[in-house]
């Protein structure tokens, strides 16, 4: 295993030259622009001092640029992870309390943890078992969650809780409290940030200017609000009306320190690591997959898992939360013209300077504009479309999408997705527990045989062809048994029946002994089993039991050749040439 | 539905005659007399009043006569559900008191409620997911944790436990206090069982008796051996000397009682209940299906559900506790001559009569008699063979069947079911996670296509024949995304891939999904994606997407169909009539 394996920097940084500075450099200030807003909405999102989202905007981006494959995903605080990590804490420690902060950062050291030792284990597959719909699902529903938790902040009250079930109430029940002033400047920014996002490109672009320099410009759209918003705050004196604030931000950057290593604590808080860590990878391999194949690039997962987990590790060590790579921002990236990680580099560097310089600014900054900003983020997450979608397709993945998106609701993010993926392989399950089985028969004029029901095809009246659609192991071992019997119970005429294997991927151990009590009620009928279209890998295993030499059928290479040797006088005689197994 | 449907009974009543009566009763004297030591032996290792067996052994026999469907089960307390009881039990109240009674009552009442649920919602199929492995591994442990579990019975000497990580030191430290009568009466009657189990019948034809009685005087064995301790233990009044006895029991028939109902320990026993309710029924329908069979008689998996529910919930209301189609009992029933389950009422009024007469006799029997009988009849269930078999023919198989049989042993019962499931589960899903895929090309001379590392086949330069031989679902959808990319990359000269799905026989929203980018990269790289041999009910799924129209290529029939169409000089022209597909 080669070192450029492990670091894919050393690739890109050989052929590095000033062009793709200059085309990172632009890309990454657009994105520290974006950034800037948004890590501190995700920290205020995730229950944490808002300067911790720009802690976890620094070092991560440096280590993701070192270890990680793609060469233009932006990691950094996103919502969906900032919403798990508030989740997770929230029923153990006071939101933003000392002991809530160290377990942030005990939650992104064992993030980081995982991540890398599913790296070096190789266990990217892992991620796999979050199916399609299931994080689909989770996406929507963690937007809808999000944004409606936001509200309390857009009506200056508080409220709190997992589910929409706790926060509704508390929303109710709080709005005759609510302050009018924050509301004010919450429904403002949302709707300058709503009318930004689609309208402040052409508008732009209609004051002439370059379609380019107009979409650059839009991104900063945000970064206007907060401007806008903290220059009304200090002139009106509105936080000493009741406006929340940010309030004072420590000057400089994060020490690095080791985060609470309470052993108690971290086996507490293992579970949801792994759904964090997982859910993130997933979010982040999507977005980093469509990226690079638009250029024709490509991302190793192993990568992918070692650059997340060492974000995550450098977060937990400068005072950050768990970070994954972020759907929106790895787009505007990409858009922006950033050519390799490096935009992620300077990007770290702006906010690092932001860190030194800005922070003071800050100070009367309103909850209510990072909460506007996280409502207009997140609510293009939500695709409920995509229920109908699936469940027109089919009804298990819709099934399990509507748990996911119900159960991240009304119980909660990790009991959510925790219900979908338990559904997904249930019902999976439960389906290859009942396999479809066809009688099948021969398509005239061809070796080709396909099911009677659907198609015109022969048949012979002594050797019933039956193609099982499934795997055969233990969910359905038995009722294979069932559906034989049957079968031959129906056609007295039957004296050989032929198992088309092409559809059988496993026999496992349960089938085998399955196999062998078919053989036996069969022969007391006296009907005799054969096999055809045995795969090979299904072959060699058969052959390490001593079932081939005692079951006293044959084994034909193709369902047309067991025909043409059971029933010569139905089958066209086609081929003549004898086929045989070959060991590669 | 028609009443007969559940009441079987009214199927095989009809046809009774005193013929049947003869050869029910003679089979019916001989289990009972089989049965009223073990009914004893196993309320003792439920850790319940050995009365209680008996108990156990009267109305469910009723009940599974009336809705059961197997002719010759006999039901009954049984080791491993006893054992299952004793480890659901023992944590919770010390073993014998009131509450541990109650308890247990209880947990027949849900086991009886689970399966007679299960009957009617027709969720026999949850039994499959005890794969073979999962089972045997899980009975053999049963075997000799029971086993050793009654050695202190044995020593004379208290040890208890759920594993034999507690009881073996247990055991150990208990040694010095050993109690040698009772271990010489343990002895004694150990020897003399395991003689009688082998070599009683041919001692008996030896004397002269026939084959058919000297086998049935045999199973009476273990009567002799209580028979003779109780006359040695009254005559030398070993019970003062220290040897612990039964003692007094209650003379008569149980009262019906309803068992407690108490909500919040019925949902703590609830996934004990589910586990001993799914194990005793794979159990119990195993024996039953082996035994019908040879009759040519048919069992439906409906009516023994609710046949053992109804067992069950009658246990629960006459003082018993959870009950199943015992192997040994049904084995002797069935070899005694028995015609139908009127055997089984013949049985229940026997031991009827047995509680009614028989127990003041029963106060000096020996608790080492009845842990002899107990070892005798467990160390037959033992079949470390199977390990050897199971994990020769596959490894994944045989590593479920050694971690449940590792986990019963070290954790518990319940754990080591519990992890040979998800283990098997786990395992399955990891195998179909990394699908086998075969380049395929034609066999010469033939119209079948095969792996080209196995069979000397025809390629195609130009057209691309893949197979690939799982289900495409959410565990494999991105690794199919990998494979294809890897495939292609290799290949410059590709024009046309195509997918043969032979062995597809499912494609999940997912899989769905990773077709739509497979096709988008294909396309960007100059190949069109082809799909063949498409199985009926795949293709019902995908017509309901909107896939098939925009994916630019074809589906054909069969994967010499689709040679032909794209690379016509390649293929021997075998067949020219037009195949379509054609919906039932």
């Amino acid at each position: 295993m080669k070192l450029s394996h492990w670091l894919p920097c050393l690739t890109w940084g050989r052929r590095y030259n000033r062009s793709k500075a200059t085309q990172d450099g632009m890309a990454a200030l657009i994105v520290t622009l974006m950034l800037i807003p948004q890590s501190l909405a995700y920290a205020m999102l995730a229950g944490l001092p808002p300067v911790m989202g720009l802690y976890a905007s620094i070092l991560p981006l440096l280590a993701y640029a070192l270890f990680g494959s793609s060469r233009t995903l932006a990691v950094g605080p996103v919502a969906v992870v900032s919403l798990m990590t508030a989740a997770a804490l929230a029923p153990l420690f006071p939101a933003g309390s000392e002991a809530y902060i160290g377990a942030a950062m005990l939650l992104a050291l064992l993030s980081g943890l995982l991540l890398s030792g599913m790296a070096f284990l190789r266990l990217g597959f892992l991620a796999n078992f979050l199916s399609h719909p299931v994080v689909s699902g989770f996406i929507s529903a963690s937007g809808i969650l999000i944004a409606i938790g936001q509200l309390k902040h857009l009506f200056g009250i508080s409220a709190s809780g997992v589910s929409l079930l706790q926060i509704i109430p508390q929303l109710w029940q709080g709005l005759p409290a609510m302050h009018w002033q924050t509301l004010l400047i919450g429904l403002l920014s949302l709707a300058w940030l709503w009318w930004a996002r689609a309208r402040l490109k052409p508008a732009l672009q209609r004051l002439g200017l370059s379609a380019q320099t107009a979409g650059n410009l839009a991104k900063a759209g945000p970064v206007l609000a907060i401007v806008v918003a903290i220059v009304a705050v200090s002139w009106l004196q509105l936080d000493q009306a009741g406006v929340k604030v940010v309030g004072a931000i420590p000057q400089g950057l994060p020490g690095l320190a080791l985060p609470t290593l309470d052993l108690e604590l971290a086996l507490q808080l293992l579970p949801a690591a792994l759904l964090i860590s997982l859910v993130g990878f997933v979010e982040s391999v999507s977005v980093g997959q469509t990226l690079a194949a638009k250029r024709r690039q490509r991302i190793e997962p192993d990568n992918e898992l070692l650059g997340l987990g060492t974000a995550n590790l450098s977060a937990a060590f400068s005072g950050g939360f768990p970070v994954t790579g972020g759907f929106a921002r790895s787009v505007v990236n990409y858009d922006a013209g950033a050519q390799t990680p490096m935009a992620g580099v300077f990007t770290a560097i702006g906010i690092a300077l932001s860190v030194m310089l800005l922070t003071p600014l800050l100070h009367n900054l309103p909850h209510a504009v990072l909460a506007a900003t996280i409502i207009v983020a997140v609510l293009s997450l939500v695709d409920l479309g995509s229920l109908g979608r699936t469940w027109r397709y089919s009804r298990q993945d819709g099934a399990a999408q509507l748990a996911t998106l119900l159960g991240v609701l009304l119980i909660g993010v990790e009991a959510g997705i925790l219900i979908g993926v338990g559904l997904s392989l249930l019902l999976f399950l439960w389906r290859t527990s009942q396999p479809h089985m066809a009688v099948v028969g021969q398509v005239p004029g061809s070796e080709h045989f396909r099911n009677v029901e659907r198609f015109a095809v022969i048949e012979s009246p002594s050797v019933l062809s039956v193609r099982v659609d499934e795997s055969l192991y233990f969910p359905n071992a038995r009722y294979l048994e069932d559906r034989i019997s049957e079968l031959i119970a129906s056609r007295p005429q039957v004296r050989h029946l032929v198992l088309m294997c092409s559809g059988v991927n496993l026999i496992d151990a349960s089938a085998l002994d399955s196999l062998e009590t078919i053989v036996e009620r069969l022969q007391t009928a006296g009907v005799q089993l054969h096999l055809s279209e045995v795969k090979g890998p299904v072959m060699d295993q058969l052959r390490r039991s001593s079932f081939l030499e005692h079951f006293g059928g044959q084994v034909f290479i193709s369902q047309f050749d067991a025909l043409k040797t059971l029933a010569p006088q139905v089958t066209h005689p086609l081929s003549t040439q004898p086929l045989t197994h070959r060991t590669p």
